[in-house]
């Protein structure tokens, strides 16, 4: 078994690179230089004020690089992949801080021993130099029944400490104040993650094996044991377990959350989540803590502390009261925050009416016209002319495309017919043509289905009032063509109804010049112009639509899309001679 | 073979409750109630403005219901995954906008058939529901070398149409200027994706296989084929071979990118890919950018434009002017924007220098004092009682640990002899404790170093000036031993050498009492208590540290560390008391 290929240029540089990847694509971010440390930029505006230090592993992106900027920390350190960072670049962090004029350092450290250790080292050694230097240990895992010595591993939460701290340290709150107000949000809070697949270290096997459709419940972020192993289910009861086991009092690590409690709210991306899911899940959470009374106040969904690539979530609970939400709701120009609204999510309604439902075209009682007899003719000859080319437009299609042409315009034809049995033809054109619109929209289907529909709609719209004498025809059908062509991306000589339909559509246009006696020499000129051009399309490679698929050398029939065109206008021919 | 499971309630319902977690986590965001429509909350907003609409089928999360905001898309009417939405819900969206009072409504839809026809349809049943519409097709795709009928594809790109014209239609600009200056900018706008991985929608298959270590370029967001598979190779290589395709002039689909030019960018997390991975990627796109002379304005790095859990990239290339870098910079709400800072990212300084480097306390030249030659005989005789029991040490420690503890102990206990060989012993008891952490730091190694790093660091800052007396020395014990509970999370009891530590540093604490005449007895009762404490981890089940995997039935010896500890001490007290 092969370690898994990244995106990378090599295992030893990937973090280096990484990181001044993402330096060089945030304005306000700075590397250190000889440092894995990711500075801000503006680091003058720390003068007098408390400075922000986090970091630890990499391989948890965005965390900790992307949350540095003006309201949230001021530096991160990164280590290797998974491992905590060596205490003399965290020293030269703080140091560097302090140098800028900060009036203390705020270390921000999750509750590994490594980062411990080094951090805490780093701290000691600050002190000596005269930095007034405090630390602050994130350790929000729910995963753990039994109280444990190494006590619960610090996770997403760390990223909720980031904003509080950052914010307070912006406003110029002193650092025991801001050592304080965390703590203080530290014993409010709680995480749990669950995934459904391992990760692994550049390089790496994966760090854990899990048989597809398992999933973990409270494994550590860097692929550490969870408590639980189970099949997956559904989001709503993955979510329903993993917020019954953070909230279960029998449970050492448990977060206390009952009816009534306000909560910010992290749904957290461990990597490969489709953003599909996150969202599924991010709804999930919400309904989940709404039906135990809880008040969700804000929710960020995204990827914050990720595990390289596992596919799974972690949930972040947070109980805040208002002073918290103001914290959480300051600006920060750290990159990888998200654009959150300040609203509450909870008791938010989220739901538009939509417009008023204009009944269907088809639908509705239209009023019979001079002309309704005569388009009734034409429509039944046209549908019936559909009816019986079924099989022949059927074979064309099987040489070309999927063979179900006729079959398709033959359930155009039924459904026409079967509103002309207990409706009116409108005697309006423009309203009859709306009508075949939405009948053809509804019950053709397919691509088909869609640009008839597409040429009905546009041609209505140029038979409405006073255009709709016979020269409003040949705009009608223009129009319509028009839409067909640029909304469906052919054009004639692309082997598809437009070869059968733009010539006839041409040849119409003369309607609007032509005396009235002449228009039925038109009409016919029109028919025979759309005959032939379905016939041409023989000769045509197709260019658009299910044939272009296919080599042009075993095309030897016309097209059946422009066949039926050719068809149909020659039954409106038909039926129109025959009333004469 | 099974399709993959995923985190979502069932397949009929993810797109529905996706959408819901959307709108539900985002304040500025509403449901068109019956549609899959995600609306701006403040349609008020609208009134008198230009809004934009735009959508098509899900799996591409944020896009396209998470560009909704002040500044963005005014709303987003989704399909069903990888599926072109209904007409009849596009029409909803754009009568809901147009009744909101928008002066006219811009459909940015992406060049795919479905979406063309469909948003076409909708756009003529608008226009004859006397709405002021105008469509503007995305068509980004730079992967096809030859003109096909199709087009080019619809990808990322998308999003920064929806950037531009948002800002210009939340400035109040015409509709015809938005759709002019917008496709300008399609003209300047490239994109091409390459991914390691198929992606699957919810019930299915992999949308197509791809061996582990291969990747396809120029593949679709519905994982529709690309124009070229291969072996996985660098992130360097495989960027520099995209931005050759993109911008090849053989190709039909290129974009002309010259050096001079300036561009902003897009890396587009296609669903799965690390974020580790992606910030590599985002360096190597700008450093080949700029090894053209491209001049990269701006760059944004996440996840916009997904296709399910595909683990890729794509790359997106807008040139830019200064009006359009001043409508790209403008503010939105839209959740999914990411927190892009306004600076140029080419031409930008991107690292700081690091605080003046202090040498190494272990490097300086200290001043010898009168304490001098009594220390260096308490070092050496430490030192040499820790090489004596290296093997007793790692007996100890093999059944408990790794058995490496007396090897880690003679490594510090060489380290302190090579520095003694050519080094003076400062007279400043504290310069020589920060000697002593200096060299434990870096040649120790392990937990161990770090542990007796922070205490010797710790114990230094006690140690200075009129603190360094006999007294000064019980502070300093008791400071580095609080250090090391702090930081490294053991308590007395754990079986670590705390156990033997700590007793002792509580009896030294007598020193600062009693008489000078009676230190000696005082110190002799500390090492009594660091043995016997040591000696009293037989019986203690370990808390901390490695053995704390190991049942305690199994630990009878004492504990490595606390022994180690106890022979320290018994080492000082035999040679201060040599040398009376």
């Amino acid at each position: 078994m092969e370690p898994q290929k990244k995106l990378i240029n090599s295992v030893d540089s990937c973090v280096d690179e990484a990181l001044c990847g993402l330096v060089r694509s945030s304005g306000g971010l700075s590397l250190l230089k000889g440092h894995r440390v990711v500075l801000r930029s503006d680091l003058d505006n720390l003068r007098a004020k408390v400075a922000l230090l986090s970091g630890g592993g990499s391989g948890h992106e965005p965390a900790h690089g992307g949350f540095v900027g003006a309201g949230m920390l001021s530096a991160a350190v990164a280590g290797g992949v998974f491992a905590s960072p060596p205490p003399a670049s965290i020293l030269a962090a703080i140091l560097c801080l302090h140098n800028a004029g900060a009036s203390g350092v705020l270390l921000i450290v999750k509750n590994y021993t490594g980062d411990r250790l080094n951090f805490g080292l780093a701290a000691e050694q600050a002190r000596n130099h005269g930095v007034n230097v405090d630390t602050v240990i994130v350790a929000d895992d729910c995963a753990f029944e039994r109280p444990s010595k190494a006590g619960r591993r610090g996770l997403c939460g760390t990223i909720f400490i980031h904003k509080l701290a950052g914010a307070m340290a912006e406003e110029g709150c002193p650092l025991d104040q801001i050592v304080s107000t965390v703590t203080q949000a530290l014993k409010g809070m709680g995480t749990l993650g669950v995934s459904l697949s391992p990760c692994s270290v550049p390089g790496c096997l994966p760090s854990f094996d899990l048989p597809p459709g398992d999933m973990e419940l409270g494994l550590g972020i860097h692929g550490e044991p969870g408590v639980k192993r189970s099949k997956v289910t559904s989001a709503d009861d993955v979510v329903m377990t993993m917020i019954n086991h953070m909230t279960n009092p029998d449970s050492q690590s448990h977060l206390p959350l009952k009816s009534g409690d306000t909560v910010v709210v992290c749904v957290n991306n461990l990597g490969a989540l489709s953003c599909l899911e996150m969202n599924v899940v991010t709804g999930a959470t919400i309904n989940c803590l709404e039906s135990r009374g809880v008040v969700v106040a804000r929710m960020m969904s995204g990827s914050f502390m990720t595990s390289l690539e596992m596919a799974g979530v972690s949930l972040t609970f947070m109980k805040a009261d208002q002073e918290t939400l103001r914290l959480f709701d300051a600006q920060t120009s750290a990159p990888a925050w998200p654009n959150i609204s300040c609203m509450s999510v909870s008791g938010r309604g989220y739901t538009s009416q939509p417009p008023p439902l204009s009944t269907r075209p088809q639908d509705e009682q239209h009023l019979e016209g001079p002309l309704s007899a005569l388009m009734q003719k034409v429509l039944e000859a046209v549908c019936s002319t559909l009816l019986q080319k079924q099989e022949e437009l059927n074979a064309l299609d099987r040489a070309a495309g999927d063979g179900d042409c006729g079959n398709t315009h033959a359930q155009a034809a039924r459904a026409i017919q079967d509103w002309l049995q207990d409706h009116l033809v409108p005697g309006c054109p423009g309203q009859l043509l709306l009508v075949l619109a939405g009948l053809v929209q509804e019950k053709m289907g397919g691509s088909s289905g869609a640009l008839y529909s597409l040429f009905l709609t546009a041609a209505a719209g140029h038979m409405t009032g006073n255009q709709s004498g016979t020269a409003g025809w040949a705009d009608a059908v223009h129009a319509g063509t028009q839409a067909m062509r640029r909304y469906g991306g052919a054009d004639p000589g692309d082997r598809t109804m437009l070869d059968a339909l733009c010539p006839a559509a041409d040849e119409l246009r003369r309607l609007k010049t032509c005396p009235s006696g002449g228009h039925m020499a038109v009409l016919q000129a029109a028919v025979q112009k759309a005959a032939s051009g379905a016939e041409s399309t023989r000769n045509l490679a197709a260019k658009a639509g299910r044939a272009s698929y296919i080599a042009a050398e075993r095309l030897t029939l016309p097209d059946p899309g422009a066949m039926a065109v050719a068809a149909i206008l020659g039954a409106v021919l038909e039926s129109l001679e025959s009333q004469k």
